[in-house]
């Protein structure tokens, strides 16, 4: 069987196997089974519990090899170390395919851990079958119904595939939810990054691809695919153990080991994967890659209801190595039309005098703005800072501004929205399509990075 | 007069006109005095404007010199320039001690504009009236329900004083209100930085002073007043206009010339000023000074319901040149009896394993990490990662927690919520006193920042 097919049991299987499944309960019972009915997975459910005879309405059985039918996928959530290879055994001899190991103390622990790792490995050597952990919460593909995670989750249906090492990820970092399919390949004992990466790599699910790294171990075979894949999808990447105080934390956690993080840093450069620094990056990363097109150059054009934000976007744009963009003498003469004699209309556009001025309301102000930065060759994007909308005008001001967006389609806009804008305000205008990040450094650290993954996608 | 009672005309007058008052009501209406009225006003509000009678069911005067009694404080809301003057003459003839003014086209204009600025300390000069702006919102004092700002303006009464250039502040950046007293000084042609900060020194309600500075003219004046108050109470600052892009918006925001970005960082680290790096730190240090005792070391315990977290923590500890602290054998060894053989329970702490093992509860296993970790000589802060409470157990769970932290008066204790947790879940902690941030890496910086301040203090 080849990867790809090897990783579809476990992504897309029509029966999973929960061997070792707990006859608890309700919230924080950790019941799989319970939690697969819930998610509505509409695959054979197959409960494997020698001490019961139903669980959550489904009929239990012995052991694996009592299921009548075939079993793509088995995911053993039995916390007590010793008793896992013999369960890992008994899914062998069933003939599964795809196993998930979710107990801890392997790798992650002492001598006696590493050395049962290894009794894994060897239990399922040559008999076809591949194993996601130990340590793992296993797999998610939300248009499956399907999580094997013994938490909570809410699962939203956006074109990620998330690979990870954390359980963290499940939980919904770095935003509110998991965003699409997910692995948490954890110790990575045997399915590791380069297989995960190769079944997101054609999957027509997905788009984009996401990472949490704590340590690769074969560096040559992640290079290799991470290279090929991210040409496709654009992949980014959150590394940790960066320093020497996480690189030990990690051996506690996952037992990978960490690597020199100046060479990580170089290797995921050189893959085209888009590091993020910490977890607010990754969240704004994820929404760039997903709703904004390339960032094709560097400049940038600021338009602003306020002075003072107009100077903050202008240093975040510097930091980052980004241009105040130069705009045309047409587009300045358009607007110096609108202004008051003694201003001088310019990039960074700070547009409230202006409407002061011409008489012209905030959002009016904004929209020409807008589109005059957007419709002038000297920009690459565009920065937006709005004034106070009243709630009730947010929609409709929302639709002109997307079509303003519409008529530019190879531009980036952001709009930085925070402090005084109501939650309920950025979430409509998020829900209509409009990229909103909460700081002007967060939007300038997206667009550089737009623009080094186009830069890749550029080079030969 | 001195300058504190100057100021105080400002701060906390007994009556108000403002000059140039619009008759236009309701939302972006931009009227002042109905403003004053909504927002509690105390003293006397007197509208100026020749062509009313009535202004929100006040009488109004055509000039300041009709205005029967006192006048401590005055406010001009007039956009067209040139007719400035002549109201800041109106005031002074009044014999008005405290002018705000708010149209814009001065020394963030042109050469016309300089020369209007220098015309309006000329008109001051020598009446005892002091200036506020031009470009400014004017002043802001919630326990006096004082609002001059035209903008809708949503006011919190926290011990915070606020310095500011830009009405971006008002607004409410950088959260979601205005949180304290504050001075929007604008150009600052008259009333800079150290008059405004002179006010707030022994100003019982103010605890904490907020700057934001895009330049300072008297540098000397500024120092010698800073370093003096920073002793007193905590002063953090977000100083923008930081590269060469951001300095030339700035000539155009508020004349200010922003001056090299090394020298102001190194005034500022000399005045015992916690300088800001964005908009989302400022939010951070003010969350910090107000709610947390101060650092007093760099060991930091970690204390977390995921591995993958505790990696990150530690990461996000070394970066800022923290300790990941070494605790003592008995504070090891009460966690080891706890939990399973193959791990060792130190610190980051992972308690997951140990509430698998020991059978005990998330919250159980937090609270026992926290205060243990709290009781260690070896730790000068803790970090918690916690898991996922139950919406109706948070609010039990939470005074457990600030029941802890009590106990340990002289340690920060900080939380690491986003993802997963439920923005109630996030508010009913912060609402019992629990200083909640969205990231490791932003709480890591807090406790950096929290312990540079108290080497300051300590410092001769």
């Amino acid at each position: 069987m080849n990867v790809v097919s090897q990783m579809k049991l476990f992504m897309e299987p029509g029966s999973v196997a929960i061997v070792g499944a707990t006859r608890r309960t309700g919230p924080l019972s950790f019941n799989i089974v319970e939690k697969l009915l819930d998610f509505g997975f509409k695959g054979k459910i197959y409960p494997v519990n020698p001490e019961a005879d139903q669980i959550s309405g489904l009929k239990a059985y012995p052991s694996a090899m009592d299921i009548p039918g075939q079993v793509d996928l088995a995911v053993i959530p039995v916390w007590e170390r010793s008793s896992i290879p013999d369960l890992v055994r008994q899914c062998t001899e069933k003939e599964i395919k795809a196993i998930v190991v979710v107990g801890q103390g392997f790798a992650d622990a002492d001598d006696e851990g590493r050395a049962l790792q290894q009794e894994l490995l060897g239990i399922i050597r040559g008999t076809g079958a591949r194993l996601i952990g130990p340590n793992s919460l296993g797999v998610a593909n939300p248009s499956k119904g399907l999580c094997t995670a013994f938490i909570d989750v809410r699962m939203e249906s956006l074109p990620i595939g998330l690979i990870c090492q954390s359980g963290l990820f499940f939980g919904g970092l770095p935003t509110s939810a998991l965003l699409g399919k997910a692995i948490d390949i954890a110790n990575a004992s045997d399915i590791h990054f380069a297989e995960a990466l190769q079944y997101y790599e054609d999957d027509p699910e997905t788009k984009l691809i996401v990472l949490h790294i704590e340590g690769v171990r074969d560096g040559r075979g992640f290079i290799e695919v991470a290279h090929r894949v991210s040409r496709k999808k654009p992949i980014v990447a959150l590394k940790v153990a960066k320093t020497e105080q996480g690189a030990k934390a990690a051996q506690s956690h996952t037992g990978t080991l960490a690597g020199r993080d100046d060479i990580f840093d170089a290797v995921l450069k050189q893959c085209g994967i888009v590091r993020a620094g910490d977890i607010d990056e990754l969240a704004d990363l994820i929404k760039a890659f997903l709703r904004l097109p390339p960032m094709r150059g560097r400049r940038v054009g600021i338009v602003s209801i306020s002075g003072g934000a107009a100077i903050m976007a202008a240093d975040a744009c510097a930091s980052e190595n980004l241009e105040v963009a130069r705009l045309s003498a047409p587009t300045e003469e358009g607007l110096q039309e609108l202004s008051p004699q003694w201003m001088r209309a310019t990039n960074p556009l700070d547009y409230w005098p202006i409407g002061i001025h011409s008489r012209k309301s905030a959002p009016e102000m904004a929209k020409k703005g807008v589109r005059d930065f957007l419709a002038d060759s000297g920009t690459d994007a565009v920065i937006h800072v709005p004034g106070y909308y009243p709630p009730q005008d947010v929609s409709r001001i929302a639709k002109d501004f997307v079509h303003i967006s519409e008529a530019f389609p190879e531009k980036p806009v952001c709009w930085w929205m925070s402090g005084y804008h109501a939650k309920e305000v950025i979430a409509e205008f998020e829900s209509q399509g409009i990229s909103v990040f909460p700081s002007c450094e967060r939007i300038a650290r997206v667009l550089a990075k737009l623009h080094q993954h186009w830069q890749f996608l550029q080079s030969d």
